[in-house]
């Protein structure tokens, strides 16, 4: 077993994912052109590996307990085009181009309401 | 006890968080005039009400286990501007006004890396 330090994942080189008690990272989607941050979701190991092997942004669902590839019967792909990393490497931001609206409401972005007091309003534009 | 569906949380005009079986949610800040993401974390429902109450971000560390002032010991707090909410209301997105590098780092934003391959690059800007 290969002890990981917290200086080696913020300052080396080497990708070291840090998955959660869960198993699980979190995975934010930001439009590459227009930097809007389209959802976020978690990773596991299997999802990650996916993701990579094909360019296509695939999620763990913990409410299914399973493997999503977004867009799987939607057609609505997140093709995958630039993959950060945070500081300790618990949490991805993918740049990527949206083969339609990300949101299963139709949406472009599942974040199309603000808060307004105790109130949520839709977010113009 | 309230019943709130799916169709309540993603199409009603009321703010109904929806904290995860470990009673957090995700909560992503991004520079309200760059649109950079600075970093994400989680908010328990004390962190929500405290971010709410104040306008400073604050998370649930899961690390530490307990409320987390951003910037109590760096003096880098984030004010919070706008607070939008996505469809099944479990992630929210701060804009936010950071005081200083959102990074415990000194980096500006926590993604300061992109993969390339197996290896980790600095981003460049």
């Amino acid at each position: 077993m290969t002890t990981v330090s917290a200086i080696d994942r913020e300052k080396g080189t080497a990708f070291l994912p840090r998955f959660d008690a869960q198993g699980l990272l979190i995975a934010i989607a930001v439009d590459s052109i227009t930097r809007e941050i389209l959802m976020v979701a978690y990773m596991d190991e299997e999802a990650l590996a996916k993701t990579r092997e094909t360019g296509l942004a695939h999620f763990h669902s913990r409410s299914r307990g399973k493997l999503w590839l977004k867009g799987e019967t939607s057609g609505h792909f997140l093709r995958v085009q630039e993959t950060r990393v945070d500081c300790d490497q618990d949490a991805l931001v993918m740049l990527v181009k949206p083969e339609g609206p990300a949101c299963h409401t139709g949406a472009t972005s599942c974040f199309y309401r603000k808060l307004e007091g105790e109130e949520l309003a839709p977010i113009a534009g």
